[in-house]
This record gives C-alpha cells, sequence and structure tokens, in this order.
C-alpha cells in the first residue's frame, strides 16, 4: 500500500506512490540529450579571456594569475545592487524596492565540463566562493537574507551552459525560511532539541536512508523526500547559519558534495539538478533551534498541477531505495 | 527598478524582475512542438471503444448512449481506494496509510483536441463531471480534502495527450491550504472581511490586472503573480468552498474558463499549462473568512533553484502588461 509521510522539518506530507514506483536505473533513461560543448566559446561571457563581457568582477580564487572561480555581478540582475530600500503599503498591495544583490559564481574556466568533474583542489574553491560572497554579501546593510543556488540543465531552468552556481541576497527574509524557523522554534521548546539534529540522529540509527558520511557531514535522503533521489547534506556539529562553517568543514563539505555529485552524475547518467544552500539569516549565527544545510534536488521528474494545487507531492521512488541505489552508485566508474 | 511584490492571501513575495522582462509575445516562442496526434487512437485507454482498459467508471455525462465526458478510477493511483485509515507515529517519523481517490476525468471523446477547444455545451459537461465528482469523493469518510487539477503538456507533468483532468483525495488536509486558512482567518480577525473578497473588490478598482469579467466570476492577474501569466478565477459571491457553487454559478464558470483558455491558446500559442481548483475541504461550507477559487499557471517558464532554496520567485513578466495582453487576446481569432 502506499503511503503518505510526514517531513517534520519542512512540515510538507508527500505521497510515496510505490504502486507506480519505478527502479531507480530507470529515472536515468528520461535524462535529456546534453550538446556536445567546445572547451571554450568565444561568444560565452564565463569564458576565460572574455572577461569584458561582464560587469566587474566582485571575487576570484586565486587572487593572483589565472583565475580558476570567477565571481561577477548577474548582468541580468533579478534585483538592482544600487538605490535605497523602500517599502509601500497601498491597501493590499505590498511591495519593497527591487534592491539586492544577484551575483554569478562562475566555477571554472573551461566551458565543457561541470561541478561534479573539477578536481577535489577545483571543487574547494568554489565552496570558499560561496562562502567568501556569502560573508561579503551579508554585511550589506539592505540584505537580509541569502541564498546560494546551482540550476544545472535546462529543466534546472538554466540557459548558460558554462558551469556557474548563482547567489541572491534579497531585502526580505523568505517566509518559507520563516516558517521553518518557527518550527523548528516550536519543536524546541517542547523538546529542547534542534529538530535538525534529532532527525539527523535518528537518520544514524536507521542508516537506510544514508547516502554517504564523512568526518564532518552527513548526505542522506529524506524520509519524506519530496522527489526521487532528493538529497540532504547536514553538518554533524550543530551551526544554525552556513557563517558558522570552519575551515575544516569547509574542505570536507567540498568533498562530500562532490561525491555525491558524482554518484548521482555515475548513477543517474548526468541529471539535470538544483543545488541550494540552505541557510537562515546570519544573525541566526549561534541559534540552538536552526541548523543549516545543503539541498540537491535532480529533476528528473516534473512538478504538476496535484503539487502546485495541494503543495503536496506525489514521489515514485521509495526513500529507501534510492539511497541505497545512490549508496551503490560508483564515485570513480573504471 | 525591480520591485518585490507581496502576496497577502498566500503570503508569497515575488521579485518582478523588470530589468529582465520579455514582452509578452516572446513567451509564445519558447513552446514546444506539438506532436499531430489522429483523432482516435486504438492504444490509447481514454478513447471509445477502449473502455476496457480502465477501471470500471465511477461517472459520465450524459448518463445514457455515447458519453461526452467519462470519469474513471486512475489505473495508476498515487493511492489506493481500498483500505483502511491508519496512523503511525515512530519517533519523529510520522506516516499516514496511503489511502484516498485518485480519478482520471476524460474530458471528451476526441483524441486530437484541447480543452479549449470544446463546444460550450461540452465544456460544461466537464466543470459538471468536477462538482460532481467533488461532492462524491468528499463524502468518503477517509478523505479531508479534495484537489482537482489538469496538467495539459509534457512540461506541465503529463505523460498522456488525449484531454483529461485528475481528482485526489487525500487522507489528509495539505498544509498549504490549512496556512492559508490560518493567515486569512487572521486577516477577518483583524479586519471583519474575508481576505480574498477585499483582494478582489481591490482589484475590480484597479481594473488594470482584470482579464475578464462575467456576471458571477472575474479573472485576473495577481498583483504578485508569481509566473508570467499566472491567473486566478474568483467567484463573485462570497463562497468559501467549491462545494457550495450553483448551477447558475457552474454554467458561468465553464464560460470563463473557455474564454480564458482560448485566450491562452491563441495569445500565447498553446503553451503547456496547469489547472486546479483550490478549494478548502467540504466541512469549510459557509465559512466567512475563506473563498474557493480556480488558478490556472502557464508553465512558459522554469522553477529553478532560486524558488527552490528559498520559496520566493522571479517573475521576468509584468503582471499589468500580462493581464492587458490576456485581455487584448482574441477569443475567437478570425
Amino acid at each position: 500500500m502506499p503511503e503518505i509521510r510526514h517531513n517534520i522539518i519542512t512540515r510538507e506530507w508527500v505521497i510515496i506512490a510505490t504502486e507506480r514506483a519505478k527502479r531507480p536505473e530507470d529515472f536515468a533513461k528520461s535524462n535529456p540529450r546534453r550538446a556536445e560543448l567546445p572547451a571554450h566559446s568565444p561568444t560565452c561571457p564565463f569564458c576565460p579571456g572574455n572577461e569584458g563581457m561582464t560587469p566587474p568582477e566582485t571575487f576570484r580564487l586565486p587572487a593572483d594569475g589565472r583565475w580558476q572561480v570567477r565571481v561577477v555581478p548577474n548582468k541580468f540582475s533579478a534585483l538592482t545592487p544600487v538605490g535605497e530600500l523602500e517599502r509601500r503599503n497601498e491597501g493590499l498591495k505590498r511591495t519593497i524596492s527591487g534592491v539586492g544583490i544577484h551575483e554569478v559564481i562562475v566555477e571554472c574556466p573551461q566551458h565543457d565540463t561541470t561541478l561534479a568533474m573539477l578536481s577535489p583542489a577545483d571543487f574547494e574553491k568554489v565552496v570558499h566562493s560561496y562562502y567568501a560572497r556569502y560573508e561579503a554579501v551579508t554585511a550589506d546593510p539592505r540584505v537580509a537574507h541569502v541564498t546560494i543556488f546551482k540550476n544545472h540543465g535546462e529543466r534546472a531552468g538554466t540557459s548558460l551552459e558554462h558551469p556557474h552556481s548563482q547567489l541572491v541576497g534579497t531585502p526580505i527574509i523568505p517566509p518559507q525560511v520563516r516558517d521553518r524557523m518557527e518550527n523548528a522554534l516550536r519543536f524546541y521548546d517542547e523538546n529542547g532539541d534542534c529538530i535538525f539534529c534529532s532527525v539527523m540522529a535518528d537518520e544514524l540509527i536507521d542508516q537506510v536512508r544514508i547516502v554517504a558520511q564523512s568526518d564532518h557531514f552527513v548526505a542522506f535522503i529524506p524520509y519524506a523526500a519530496l522527489t526521487p533521489f532528493h538529497l540532504w547534506i547536514y553538518p554533524l556539529r550543530h551551526t544554525a547559519s552556513f557563517s558558522e562553517i570552519t575551515e575544516t568543514e569547509m574542505t570536507d563539505l567540498s568533498r562530500m558534495l562532490r561525491k555525491v555529485l558524482r554518484k548521482i552524475y555515475y548513477g543517474l547518467d548526468n541529471p539535470d539538478f538544483n543545488i541550494s544552500v540552505r541557510t537562515p539569516p546570519r544573525e541566526a549565527r549561534g541559534m540552538r533551534y536552526y541548523h543549516w544545510y545543503v539541498s540537491i534536488i535532480p529533476r528528473v521528474t516534473r512538478i504538476a498541477g496535484f503539487e502546485i494545487g495541494s503543495g503536496m507531492f506525489i514521489n515514485v521512488a521509495l526513500p529507501e531505495k534510492s539511497a541505497e541505489y545512490l549508496r551503490k552508485a560508483q564515485e570513480n566508474p573504471a
């Protein structure tokens, strides 16, 4: 019989449609074909030699010589970095000026590669850039919250092939973040524990949904995963905000994220996916009841009318089977 | 400058990315090509003559003779109609047995048409079937909430071409519905008005986001539309639940929905879209603070990492321009 599972952290309910369930390997088959790309594209604004096609850079690694990672303001920014934050309440219509920061993190000079294929050292530079820009952008007094994310492939919403991530600093805290903080606070009041730490402890006992574990992180498929292979990477140490990550943890996170992305790349045949760093506002540093994490959503199924109409999800994969499949998937196939 | 708009009903904030904005007609260009379909497919379970390929029907219109609309249990149901509702709380893991109703509403006998192209009389039979099955399914004591929706096209999540809608009766009330009811109740407590009626009254004064109006309904683009051409159809009369619709209103809703879908069909070149009937549980009948409505989301853009990571949306169309475009779009081009 199908079952409906509750995600205690997000309060989402998910129908695990066992009758419709596919085998894990079947999801790989529906992936879009990728175009053959050149190693360097003369028209790509993210390729070396074309630096003049982007707005002036805000960050690079390494700082001297040829860049490996380069951060630039998004030329087609959703928000504007110039201007004052103004709020207008006209009757029922509430509006805030679209002031904020929207940056592109160019993950590497090569046009025709993908994040999972970077060397461990180069991968680490991407995570370091996430952190450096997170800290810099949250320092802007107009920025209330920062979302770091990556869209890989057309189904995941990207139009540019050159490997890149994005960072958006908004002048408001997204209601979704507030709702989850409120839910976590209620759990803390009732139980005296961080809800994320509690779920993680349970997962480490159950083991069946764990994909990988390292010194400082654990990757698992949530009990009520929204979609097939929906995956969370939690820091083992209780830390509320991404801002609290240490150098050692950053190195370890890079290795873990690279490992998981390679398992997805080989196990699911390079599907489109989204990554997001889910962190509360920086001011949540030190909070006992909240916990940052990284979310990965391979886009192997569609969000349809049921999901839009109800806010509930139908997952056609059993989370335990998805976890087992990725646990066994090769990181470095022969 | 871009602006960030608040949807007072859903509490969502949307970045209206004016700098990235496309012209309304540009959205039509990115639509997928549709395959040429036969008028009748011998392998389609929804085509006349193939009735034996579906589970036994639960409803048809007209009741005698050749059917125009036919409702059948979904052969690949996400939920099972047989069994008891059981709840299991094991530590942090909460699970409900996947008991519920999942039906397919076959909208017409023709394989190669689309909802918008049905005659007014045939269209009305679809809406009548929505209502009849809504009432029947909510009567099941295990069903707490019913979602009626339609997926048109592959981007909207459908795999079957034959025109059809779906209905899912779940044993729980989706948290999204509860959250919106709570928000509406707070507004009622503070203002003594239905939040939906208040927004609708404002829209009727502003006029700029209205797409169409009839005796009993108004179609408009919300002030903080999530995506281009995201559209709401509200009943003008305060009614909490879809269950309260009258015969006259059903006829009028059919005409309004047909008109809007034809404007979308011709104005945006037959894009993929989702429809959902957003109604609280049937027990909300008569409630003063809630209001049912129909939502239409043309799938002309992608949900990407920013939306997934923050729960906020970036809309690359100005709602007022989208409304103007659909207002002027022909319902019956020469």
